[in-house]
């Protein structure tokens, strides 16, 4: 049974969210729909960006991704459908499967997008208000019936891509910053496993504070240690044990840190 | 698969929710099972009756919904279910159909309504607080299984209904109301197309703010800009471009708003 | 069709719970998926443990419960899996199944628990971070696959409990306390029918304020009144009439609450 995640801006006392699954148990109704997410923060592509990236990966093959966040609807922002590897995604052309891509790509696999233009396969009448509805859920459950991608629009290889803040060489290590602020007040920055490897000696400056090396649990320090660790994506993450890194450091997204490495082993590095 | 939608002010940290679905799922196994919002404001009724009215038409005929706002749950208020042109409806008698069943009698189709009054469908033990879970779900459960709208209780035909502010007529106008804010501080109002058409060329005026104009979607604007326009549902909303109305404005429901149409359309219009 | 419900404090704006929905599916793809809450107050154990016990009885026979609130994740605390009667649990060992197993084995119905020991059945890879993923979901998914609890890990008896709050004896009746507050405001109390039983003739004070007997249906009195009943899962609540009760008395879990019960029936009752 082919499965349709959606991942939106809608938050969960509106109308919209239950719209889109409707339209997509009219045109096949024997898909499972998964909400993966209606609590993005409003017209945060890169929150949502940052969401299908880390999840995706943990879907079967085929599965389809509706994301709808969409501050240029109505404009003249192209609507896409792409197949990245073995599953597909379904949304605006502004940048949502950005990191998405660059994995992909990253790990040589099959990426094809389409520019949605076969109304054909979108609901009868179009509002300029309204695309998750109109034609991406739609289209997401097109695909499901076995429609192929090549025959819902033309290709492109020219995707929207948004800018997702580097990290940068500092003497001694990197200068990096905090990119997204979980549930739980942990803390997640652009630096991962990739910057830091092969060592935990590392030193770590975030608001004012140091924190020394780094935990792969949680549970290695008493509850309400600052600490340092790889999340489960891979990412560097500030955390609170049992606590809320954010309330603590009072820390916001686009905060700076950076990450001081032994110096032996960047001279390795380099 | 029969798809059973639900729509509560349960909440989505508590048990009802989960409960209302393990109570399908026991009579009905094979049914899939929807949020559509437990997140109505607690005993919010126009709140759940206006995301009905919007969530229906786009489910495939058949669906089921169950609504549970029920502030007056273990009093005299009956619990009906009711079909409606081609789907169903159980919840309590307070009003949550009322634009549903106001649409769907301007459509000219059937509308059946039943006093659920035979307990063989409920649960074996029956409380004075949550018939959510004692009666609504299992008579849900039921309609999915093939039992007739008819078995299940007495026909009615009075059922309640709540008031919908209704705009009202003014010099080269209308006065209406805002009914609803959603996720993103949009302003639904209760003017819809039928009171501004066929012009765009209104003047509206709303907590000491003049919006010359409708848009037709967002991005027509810079960002932060005030607009007015038809949403998706085909009312009159305010939005801010990328931003939150509600917030600009500092607006609630029950807000005033004034649209004057130029003259020489409200004279076609009488 | 199987159903695994998810319980967990990851909230709905982050990844957790979509990577939980992808692992399963993607080990059983015919399964259904029922998100109980994913806003249990982090690291509190206690509030998903009473979902649990307060949701469980309404689900179908072989439902598998996954309830990820894991603040000890990565450290020495093991992961389990239960069958508790007809049902089955799986989450980490730390005392969400007390008062499941407490009701089950007051049933005297079969419990069979096992420290997940097997790494074949998990991820391939393990985190010390996010063991619903690695663990508790693939676990999940080849429970509903059929693999018997028994080739999951080796059979324990000694799982982890946490202390419930006990009501204690006062003269003329019980002192209790406030252990959950719901989504309505509505105090959850220690207390339940086996206390009050068979009187409704009660004088109840919390926070400074007395109430004198218990409803049956917050319909029995006005909007605004402050009121006691049984709540739908037979625990002792106060509440506000249509209104917030937590809002009105300012209170907390963990508040006081004193019930005292008429003399004669004390009497009777010891």
């Amino acid at each position: 049974m082919t499965v349709i995640t959606l991942t939106t801006d809608f938050g969960t006392g509106d109308h919209e969210a239950g719209v889109l699954k409707g339209v997509i148990w009219t045109i096949a109704p024997r898909v499972q729909i998964a909400d993966l997410s209606h609590d993005i923060t409003p017209h945060n592509i890169l929150e949502a960006a940052l969401l299908l990236w880390r999840v995706a990966p943990y879907f079967p093959d085929g599965t389809i991704h509706v994301a709808v966040v969409d501050p240029g609807v109505g404009t003249s922002r192209r609507g896409i459908a792409a197949r990245l590897g073995s599953q597909y995604f379904v949304g605006p052309d502004n940048g949502l499967l950005t990191l998405l891509m660059s994995r992909v790509d990253g790990n040589n696999q099959e990426i094809s997008i389409v520019h949605l233009d076969r109304p054909e396969y979108w609901l009868p009448e179009i509002s300029d208000i309204f695309h998750g509805r109109d034609i991406f859920a739609p289209i997401a459950a097109h695909l499901a019936l076995g429609i192929p991608l090549s025959s819902l629009g033309i290709s492109i290889n020219d995707p929207v891509k948004i800018e997702i803040p580097a990290p940068t060489r500092i003497p001694r290590g990197w200068h990096g910053q905090v990119i997204h602020i979980d549930h739980f007040g942990n803390l997640t920055t652009n630096l991962n496993l990739g910057h830091l490897k092969p060592t935990k000696e590392v030193m770590i400056k975030i608001k004012g504070e140091h924190i020394a090396g780094l935990v792969s649990a949680f549970g290695e320090r008493p509850a309400g240690t600052l600490v340092a660790l790889m999340d489960s994506s891979s990412s560097l993450a500030i955390s609170v044990v049992n606590g809320n890194a954010a309330k603590v450091l009072n820390a916001r997204v686009g905060d700076e840190i950076q990450v001081l490495i032994d110096d032996r082993v960047v001279n390795n590095y380099d």
